[in-house]
């Protein structure tokens, strides 16, 4: 029998969230039944809700960085127990059959796409997915993860599903490690958990901002150093040096500036899609180092476990500030204008008792 | 003493090549001096000699792409001897002590740069080096390659080492081999060598082109079929499907339908710099497949021996037509109409007469 749910939704473009009442399937043999604890407020919750991309669904219940307990699980399965704290990330589904499935990387899922945990089409129940802004969700067992940090620390893990996979994988995916110079472009949600990651990897890390306030935060998270980005002396003091960049800026913006700091054979990765194109790319700058500008999309289930097992094993967590659910509306307007540091997690609880 | 040299010259952005002596160096210790025998026509010859590119200094004798046999060598020469059939491509030098040039990838010289064999700095007599619209040339001999194509084949081994290096370095690098599917996008000079070595190598290779009447050429010269790039309907067929794609177009065009037919992982390499900036990036077309797009100079010294031996063993030459030194200026405005199956090379014997 399904489960009446509680949460936050948008009903349309235009509208604040708001409490919002809907059912979660009954667990299936295959699923595990999850009391949320925790959700991390992603920059793609805002975007999808205000129905900034195209093809929002509403109502609108957005989160994808949760974390919680598990209250219930199915005949099948053998993963999970009642009690675990276990997350969910981006996705809950995929077609489990094609070349990107087998091989785990089911972000890239060739037939169907990956089922997004809120605003993809729901194969059990029909209609749309409702995410992590609710007191309760029902997931496959192959899209739960299991959580070994500390209780004290699960809030600040919640990120970790989304802004810290997005980061991880294109990190691992292109060797970064010991000896090697690795630039992270922007420092905020995605970027203050690559800084962590690749210097937990081993790597001399470096952030580019705009902002050269942000310098002492950047050092505290991990950074050699901070390099202000429109300062065109400090740029070309580091011309040709990296061996990656990942470029966690979404916005439109030179790539070039970027590409010229790269060593021969290095890689810049984007892990943005801007809403209007970036300035032309010189192809020079890839010809002539033979460079590559590269996209990475989060992380395989496979891969984000293994990233959760990664940040425990070097305490690492997201920076964040724990927000009441009736305060979601406000960390919009403030995540609109960066001011967060480095993420909003909502205490799921606040919802309950509201409730 | 230096050695007077008969070649082949323009004297400004808009005067026509023309008969122009100089002087070669007397062969140093660690050189090796060549009378050249055919000398491929580039289209970097016609930018050059018309001032296209910044920074041409007259006169300027093009040609990096030769082929000649060996009059005498210096005294610590001990790779070549008199009577050797050589061939000198791009480089004639470069620093030797930085990172690339250790790892023998010297046409990504990060200090001096690559020496070119035509319109660079001449280290030895000052000025600028003169290239193989000539009868004669003194190089060193780590920049020189040993060639065993037959002898009748000479004439069209030249293009090798250009055209042939530009696109083997890209399809080696990139992994290219059995299984794979591979596209060349343009079937000129470049794109005909790349389709040759692309299917030596193993791959089962597509051509796209904006030509249909190109099919029979294309699968003649070991395609499986030419795709016509802009039919929505027959790109639309191969989404998703490539595993490497090496792109030689240098004009501008849009990137963004080449690069939705790559694989997940799968890269577009550019090898050529466009005057004007191709049409803005799609940047989803690289995050939602994690798919790179990259560039690709040249190949080095030791990868253009193994370029050669690879084409010899496989009886690979360049489709050229060869023509006389006095007809030099009437292949450039044929080059301009790609009116040329696929690459002109220069007898130099006509040059040794005309003198």
């Amino acid at each position: 029998m399904p489960t009446p749910t509680q949460g936050y939704a948008a009903q349309s473009a235009d509208a604040p969230l708001a409490p919002f009442s809907f059912e979660r399937r009954d667990p299936q043999a295959d699923d595990v039944a999850i009391d949320i604890l925790h959700c991390g407020v992603c920059h793609s919750d805002l975007h999808t809700a205000r129905g900034e991309w195209a093809g929002t669904q509403y109502p609108c219940v957005p989160g994808h960085e949760i974390v919680g307990r598990v209250t219930a699980v199915g005949g099948d399965v053998s993963k999970f127990a009642v009690g675990d704290i276990v997350g969910v990330g981006c996705m809950v589904d995929s077609c489990g059959e094609c070349a990107s499935c087998k091989d785990g990387e089911e972000q890239y899922c060739e037939t169907t796409g990956f089922v997004g945990t809120y605003n993809g089409h729901d194969p059990v129940m029909g209609g749309h997915t409702f995410g992590g802004y609710s007191d309760h969700i029902v997931v496959k067992q192959g899209f739960v993860l299991k959580i070994t940090h500390d209780e004290a620390d699960l809030a600040a893990v919640a990120p970790l599903l989304c802004a810290g996979i997005t980061t991880y994988s294109p990190l691992k995916h292109w060797g970064v490690g010991p000896g090697q110079k690795v630039g992270i472009v922007g420092l905020g949600g995605l970027g203050h958990m690559g800084v962590k990651i690749a210097a937990a990897m081993g790597a001399e890390v470096y952030v580019f901002s705009t902002s050269p306030n942000k310098r002492d935060d950047a050092k505290r998270l991990g950074a050699t150093d901070l390099i202000v980005s429109k300062d065109e002396a400090a740029m070309a003091e580091h011309a040709g040096s990296f061996d990656f960049i990942l470029n966690t800026v979404a916005a439109s913006h030179d790539l070039n500036t970027f590409l010229a700091l790269l060593k021969r054979d290095g890689t810049m990765t984007l892990v943005g899609v801007p809403e209007h194109p970036h300035a032309a790319l010189e192809v020079g700058n890839l010809v002539f180092r033979r460079r590559a500008l590269a996209g990475s999309l989060i992380g395989g289930i496979a891969e984000t476990q293994e990233m959760l097992d990664f940040c425990q094993q070097h305490g690492i967590v997201s920076d964040i500030e724990t927000i009441a659910i009736g305060d979601v509306n406000e960390a919009y307007e403030r995540m609109v204008k960066s001011d967060v540091k480095y993420r909003f997690v909502i205490d799921i609880d606040t919802l309950k008792q509201a409730a």
